[in-house]
């Protein structure tokens, strides 16, 4: 499993994913899931994949590789796509181009053509822009009135970004609220892993991107997970009990 | 879909689930999930099932009518049962024979059958348990090590829980982190909805239950979703961004 997370927001864009892959329990790999595709003052772009490893590899070598644009004919890559769509066009049709070559087989073999892929970030002088691209090709676009976008074991970190993240968020808020929505879902399933790709880029900056990478025992990340559960623990217990409660039921031991 | 969640903790059993069916977006209904089995001064026994409404409807009233014990022939109700593990093994019995009876015509009309129960409670001078039967009729039981048990739409509500829950919690703080448990889901999950029901047991009282239904614009349901939004935000700002961001980016708007 995977999850990754893309937050949209007026200052930027927050990118996330775990690199964890797995076939079966006792099949574990590391696989970087967020992949970028910089041109400096050119471009920057980013995706991040969930679903069939081989599919999503393919599609990431088509789009560097280049296909002929269904409508002109002329070779198209990721670094010469003239737009944000276009780069999500280019995406959608490597995707179906995978499905062509192994959908069939695939399919014989019952091992479901799964992939997903968030592909955010800016040519210079367009709009930045965060899609989701469907297996079918098919794909959706982030807007302010839903400021993020999730692939993967998405379940676990939702409510976190439901409750706290609009497009208001600022860029550090939403490394934090990224960190504190990865660290519910690694708690909740054990097939997403550490360690973990972050992307942060500034809008309309095109150089102003950062990535790091967090690795299992990070300290920063060690202290966001217990700080997190010590507020948490804190704001519940701050909550007055419900007046129709009949009780008194002996109070907390940790109070 | 559904969502309910049980609590097994030192002091007593916290039960809470929602009201809503659905057979389709526009085919919404409200039935009760939590069903009590109270016989005063000597059992308390409650459920709370989710899957599909036929399956459970069928469940609880075959454990009320009652069904023939597998090797003593004795007929046996949930009123009847010596302890919760009989109590449970009814459930499971009552969950096989209702796939003897609706298992192949349901499967014949591509109908999944879908039922998970919780069942939790005491008999007099016996011990307080909780227990999960899955449609298969197997069962597990919660336990101080895993002191919460949840059915249907699980996901978005068990990070809470995952953090916040322990056996130790009181019933106050479990009522309290039910309920924020179940507000992550109402808000991520449109098919499981208001009203709520909600059980409070007390340890070894067997009369110290008290349930209540939380309607749709309840003033204590508003205020926890309100205070809890308002104390994770102000959580996630106190912890300091990441040294290692570079930055600096401008602060949130709402700080």
């Amino acid at each position: 499993m995977t999850y990754c997370v893309g937050l949209f927001l007026d200052q930027g864009l927050v990118m996330l994913a775990d690199t964890r892959t797995n076939a079966g329990l006792d099949n574990i790999s590391c696989f970087a899931k967020l992949q970028q595709f910089h041109r400096p003052g050119e471009r920057m772009i980013a995706t991040m994949t969930a679903g069939n490893l081989a599919v999503s590899q393919a599609v990431i070598n088509l789009i560097q590789e280049g296909l002929p644009h269904p409508e002109t004919g002329v070779q198209e890559t990721i670094y010469s796509v003239p737009t944000m769509f276009g780069a999500a066009a280019l995406v959608s049709q490597a995707v179906r181009h995978v499905h062509q070559i192994h959908g069939k087989a695939m399919q014989e073999q019952d091992v479901p053509f799964d992939v997903s892929i968030l592909l955010g970030g800016q040519v210079a002088n367009r709009t930045m822009r965060l899609f989701q691209v469907y297996a079918a090709g098919n794909f959706i676009e982030a807007t302010g009135d839903t400021p993020f976008l999730q692939v993967g074991e998405h379940k676990y970190g939702k409510p976190i970004l439901d409750r706290a993240v609009s497009s208001a968020t600022s860029l550090t808020e939403g490394v934090k609220l990224a960190l504190i929505s990865m660290d519910s879902t690694l708690r909740s399933n054990l097939s997403v892993g550490m360690p973990l790709d972050l992307l942060v880029y500034r809008k309309d900056s095109i150089d102003g991107v950062e990535t790091h990478r967090i690795e299992k025992g990070d300290a920063y990340f060690g202290m966001i997970r217990e700080r997190w559960s010590a507020a948490l623990a804190e704001a519940h217990r701050k909550i007055p009990a419900p007046s129709w409660l009949s009780g008194p039921y002996p109070a907390d031991p940790a109070d």
